[in-house]
């Protein structure tokens, strides 16, 4: 088993279960059953480097920023940089108290802020597409729609601000992170993506209202570190051909070249099942030994290649 | 200079000056100013760890969480780890703004959310001191006191609920602080002082509802790390006797003999210099070369011994 530097994409439910609100304690507990699979991991011999989604958290900071006028609304950049504080403590704290309960306290963890850089000239930003904050009425979307800001109708539920989702381009925090890895500490970074910036003419850094996918910015991570394995974990065992369908069938090893025919066969949903194949072909067309996408409760098994699907080169 | 590790406690001025509310705008614009002094210090050769107030922050971000229902308000410690994430991306984004500005850009810069464990015993527990969050009218404050919390009234402004303000007894990330800061990096961390947890008999932890004061948890790092020196930076240039009165001078330098004598002589005020002078003795008698309490904008000359307020081992 060895040394292997292994990046893991947490899916949402390993912080919040479908149905829950989102409270502290049900958060707390989503998140200590994360922790135990991922110590498990670090029992086997492999060195950890932890990302993971903050949709639900940004989203409700970003309607707790909107509720008053009491105190200033913070730009969705800085909402951003709170959901990783705030998600970087409740997995820190939990793996510390994971790693004490199996003996083995002191291991080093760290939550790093990341910030991602995006492109400036990406289309996504001509094309905004990505709901983020609470609904409002047709008469406040209007308003906003007149100051520059793209909003779009969800039937029923009333109107919705849309950000782009731009593709992630550089880790600004990576040799940090690296270093902190190559030390053998757990790193907790490049939450939601990564807190989005676009890099001026001049080398400086731009917060910018996106939302980065964080599947494609944990490749952009692994494939920076130079990981040996990209894992995506999230509720379901594994890819499936025909989704829903009679047909159905699970994959559960695939080369890049077969991924690829297969998502322009359409087989992949563009907001479920597609960012997550894309990011594995990236990471292994960039030199990765294998991705993996499989459950969070077979974290282990995925490794071993009991479980899961794999992308491998060749 | 050599390599000398500066352990730097920023206070509230860094980031939000007197009289603003607090947009994301004027707590960049002084975070912006505050970085320059910061990286000033890295090109005299200095390796710096930086820790911060959280204050108007943490106090937004309460006032935010209570004023909806429509998502689960968060406990306090978690509203902390947020401020952690909102403040460290302000100062790693400026301060690599400000480093690519000197020709000096790739210098690794980390903010590491950071968990400080207070002692369950503290008598802080037993008569909570410190107003946090918005204020609200008696019947409420009556309500939540007949729930077990701790409720003052400020005259004319309504009810506050307060908390304990313990001492920091362990900065639970330690080694990866001191990692990150002996490979060069500037490290921000333990804002407000770290988020408080309790060690559990078993040795986990757990958060708890508290404020710990930042300059007092800025001396236990910077004597967990053994830096060499340990600066405090607020809004005034020196410390002074008789603050205020037609008698009042300025102290450049004190033995930390001195500065407990004058301590018990009443100079130093609690929620101001108190805690300060505190700090400084604290880590002088604990082994450090020197602390420094000094104006923000005159940093390097403090440093240089030209200006602020040294406390010395003899």
């Amino acid at each position: 088993m060895g040394n292997e530097l292994v990046v893991i994409a947490l899916g949402g439910n390993a912080i919040l279960q479908p149905g829950q609100r989102g409270t502290a304690e049900e958060q707390l507990e989503n998140v200590r059953a994360t922790c135990r699979q991922v110590v498990t991991l670090l029992e086997e011999g492999y060195r950890i480097v932890l990302t993971h989604g903050n949709g639900p958290q940004v989203g409700n900071i970003i309607i707790q920023n909107q509720a008053t006028d009491a105190v200033p609304a913070m730009p969705m950049d800085i909402c951003g940089a709170e959901s990783q504080g705030l998600i970087g403590y409740m997995m820190q704290h939990s793996l510390h108290n994971e790693l004490v309960r199996r003996g083995m306290d002191g291991w080093p963890v760290a939550s790093v802020v990341t910030q991602t850089v995006v492109s400036a000239d990406d289309p996504a930003f001509r094309k905004p597409t990505k709901p983020v904050g609470p609904f409002y009425d047709e008469e406040y979307a209007r308003r906003k729609i007149e100051a520059g800001e793209t909003w779009v109708e969800d039937a029923g539920r009333g109107w919705r601000k849309v950000v782009p989702s731009p593709d992630p381009v550089e880790i600004v925090e990576l040799e940090v992170i690296r270093q902190l890895a190559r030390d053998h500490a757990i790193v907790i970074c490049t939450g939601g993506g990564g807190i989005p910036v676009v890099r001026e003419p001049d080398g400086s850094l731009r917060g910018v209202e996106a939302v980065i996918d964080k599947d494609l910015g944990g490749q952009r991570l692994a494939t920076g570190l130079g990981a040996d394995l990209f894992m995506i974990l999230t509720d379901v065992a594994r890819v499936a051909l025909d989704y829903g369908k009679p047909t159905q069938r699970f994959l559960s090893r695939l080369t890049v070249a077969e991924a690829r025919a297969l998502q322009k066969e359409g087989h992949f949903r563009p907001g479920s099942m597609g960012p997550k194949v894309e990011a594995c072909c990236r990471f292994v067309e960039a030199g990765g030994k294998g991705a993996i996408i499989g459950s969070l409760m077979e974290a282990l098994d995925a490794l071993a290649g009991r479980a899961g699907t794999w992308i491998v080169p060749a």
